[in-house]
């Protein structure tokens, strides 16, 4: 493997907050392999600064497209926002595989459980996420989605963020059944080990899957 | 990262045909990082020859599921064998994560395209997989499935195996309308690459799939 | 009623092409009742010649969005186009309906049969189509899509459209066992009433479809 | 259009009660265009008082049956009773379309809504109606359907009625998380408005749906 | 057991056609045990010659009403008709059980076999049996359904049924992967050891089948 | 039927818990009929005390083939364990009838109601029950499954088991709209009809179900 250039993944924050994408850099980092794939997170420049209505989902597809088209050098693609945005027109860009995290996170917690309970940051992007189960097939496997109703500010910073996962997550676990929780959002990487302690099952940080995947996928690329 | 000792996952290939496992080997050393998992391919020593039966499936059951429980100093499992025996008994044995391939290889192949489908090796083992799909609750995204119809030996050693599976593939691509493949056997993985560019749609190795969700669980345990 | 000024109802056609928004208009006369809604069909300004590939189906969402929002004194849209396009971006930005063709048509058809079958222009936008019929939860009354393979300029001019049309939707009742057929495609209305002469089973216009929808929609808003 | 001879479509009411005759009438009259399609209700001779058990479904299965075989000079019908009875065999009877108000309002509902709750009159309707939903493939978009649990004459009669409407309206969107809802009875037109202005999501009536849906379908018939 | 009475359970052809009804008697005297429930095989007065249609399933439905909530000395019902006519009718009119041959012949299939394919007489019925496949919710697991296209009378007389179910037994277990096969009709009972004996695959008489659920609904009630 | 020897059911109980295998022989007396199959129960020597994990259910699968593959003396096969263990693998070795419990009180119960829900001992067996559910394609169907909370030894013994599955039968019935229920566990049997008697809906218990559907397949295995 050594004489062969590394890999690259690109994983792109497709809104303009800086801070998420440092948390995504960090949250990455256990897989930073100094002879594996160089992961870069970036921040898309013409991202809205959050991704919470349909219409800031909109606003950055074409960008997200054009920043795959114009990648040559990358080799795989992870689109860092929970809506997945611009998922099927990146992927008709390219023939290089582009994964969306909540794809790629609900299905790596298909693997880890029988049903999925996702968390959400707040109640409007819940319909939105259940049409996306739905499109996905997985319906069957659905639990069911329950907000924090905390705003995305809120999540990143306080203290409490923490404890209100946990609430919801109990609810998600004791009420619907859930026995594996994937974290609705690119952001909440950092609560993801000291949530999973406290509710005693698995729990997924979206992006986290989506880049174990893009790694199979460009190290295996030619085997 | 440094100073922790490395994660170590371990591969078990449940017959016990060495040269099944040392192809697991050569297959997964794209993700052999220097200072990534170690992963160890290991065969069962109690395995039939090869699996191609329910009571093959049932033989291996109990002696994967002490291996699990035996083996302290393993961080994640994954089962090499598309009838992904065990998996059930063997996730009630420990809390660490265990992966069969034949879910995680669907899974994963969910990730790069629509509809999912498999080649097998013979045709008495898609019955069994078909019901394992709807036990997935995945029926909504199964192309379908279709047999080499060689003997395990033939698949292993020939020049003829290529052919044959680009053959089925492309029924599957055509007439079923696949756009995603899995190979539905543990020791394929050498053909995925050339498998791949004849019929233009992604292959997906299962062990591979796997060994990526497992390097992710493992990697990311902490953070 | 007389005295209540009429409602009106905007069907957009999401193409630049005006022939296709001037076909639309004549394929609507027959419910432009002169005491009931006004219909008025117009092309959207922004929109790409033809709308084949998910990158024109994104380059309108936001066009969409702007045209329904700004449009005070429409009080139902219908956007004229099967794929679709920003129909969910459309409903954020307003509490009017918003009416997809390819949604309102297959709910139609599914008022008269029991199992569907669409005609499309093209293979590549029948992936598309059966993943919205998945996110639509309607797989369980879909007979399936086959294409006509024509470009949209033939399909628009010539007499020959229409034995093709024959042909495919004999294939889809005969084959795939269909007992209604949509027209997967604004520009097909001509042809509604031979086809489905040759046919002998129903065949929906699905803009047709979804302005008798919208009519219902702004009639009895108040009652 | 002037010189054909206006459409007919004939909406049945399947019970003897001509007070709820005389209301489809009234909750139908914003759609009796000049110059469209003439709407006549008429009130099944053979009907008992109410449609209340799958007894009184049966019994009129072959009235509606003879009804539509002899309406020569009818071109779309109407079955306006929640149970949609007779149906199938009224399709049969027929090339000419015929309606059910359940299908068609819950299709209409899918056109505006992602799930759909159902107000019903009373309780032991309901696992009728549910088995209902899952013959029309439709489960995956159904919220849950909860009872009024008044008399038929209470419903007719009285003030209490909206506020109960609006009440188990409630539970529909907030409960199960419904965010269109459709009244599961034929005689509940009046109080769409006021229960659409209360709950603030989308109000079905099944039967102007259904009878939006064959205005269509008699005035595209020849284009 | 012997100072019991015996137990009756009562065999409904609700065609008036006598030979079914004596075919259905010779079918059942298997399990006309001495000590066991009596089992009657009664012919429907009202009934038409042979249920083909949806007209001929209505007219029948509430004569089997009247019948079986006027049977206060019979323990359980079977319906044996392929359509279910009346089922959920008579169901509602007593307490006790009520067994549709179709109904109990599908869901003993599913105890032998993965996906269930049917052999109906004629193209028709398809449609119909189709949409009651689906409401009673088991698609998943429905091969397919093909048609005889002979007569009853054919069916019932000649030598060539057998040959031709064997013909059409082939196609469901080689082109739709039944490996099980339903008889959709109630008067097809004596071919159904030759036809098992020779597709080699499990042959359910539905009829049959209900019988043995109203045995053991009748026998265990007390206990 | 009479100079033929009488068919032989074997139903095996595959824990070694003789009081369970003699309350099976009790719960199975009203169907030994003179000149009927016989019917015998029997332990399985190789068998845990209870079946209570996944671990349990390994252990027996071989177990039982041998006992399957080893009794040709035998017609038709119950296994009276509701995780139905080893089914798949003694379908293999045989071509005579293998009934699981589970599975075939299931598939009884959907002939008797429209949604099923399961009484359950203990908590941890349901994940893997729903799991089991959705192998069998039935989660349209599926009710819900609550749990006893009582130790097998409980269950067995005491006065309470009754109080406490009327308990929860009632919010199966009332909360999850379950209008069957089946019991789930291979030792309830006499609890069956005071628990029917109490909850107005029909209580299967799924030995009984298996037993009546192996009746019918050996009698009726010559015609």
């Amino acid at each position: 493997m050594a004489s062969r250039p590394r890999h690259r993944i690109l994983v792109v924050n497709p809104n303009s907050n800086e801070a998420v994408t440092k948390g995504l850099a960090a949250a990455l980092a256990p897989v930073q392999f100094a002879d594996g794939p160089e992961i870069e997170c970036r921040t898309l420049a013409e991202g809205p600064y959050g991704i919470e209505t349909q219409e800031h989902v909109e606003s950055v597809t074409l960008p997200l497209r054009r920043l795959v088209a114009g990648s040559n050098d990358i080799d795989a693609f992870v689109i860092a926002c929970y809506s997945d945005p611009g998922l099927a027109v990146c992927r008709e860009a390219t023939a290089r595989p582009v994964f969306g995290i909540n794809e790629a996170g609900v299905l790596t917690a298909l693997a880890r459980g029988e049903q999925v309970g996702v968390i959400a940051i707040g109640q409007r992007s819940i319909r939105r996420h259940v049409r996306y189960m739905r499109q996905l097939g997985l319906m069957d496997r659905f639990a069911g989605e329950r907000p924090l109703n905390m705003s995305v500010a809120e999540v990143a910073s306080g203290e409490k963020t923490l404890d209100r996962m946990i609430e919801i997550g109990e609810e998600l676990r004791d009420n619907d059944a859930a026995d594996v929780i994937v974290m609705g959002c690119a952001g909440m990487a950092r609560h993801r080990q000291p949530l999973e302690a406290a509710l005693g099952i698995p729990v997924i940080d979206p992006t986290q899957a989506a880049v174990a995947m893009a790694i199979g996928a460009v190290q295996f690329a030619a085997t």
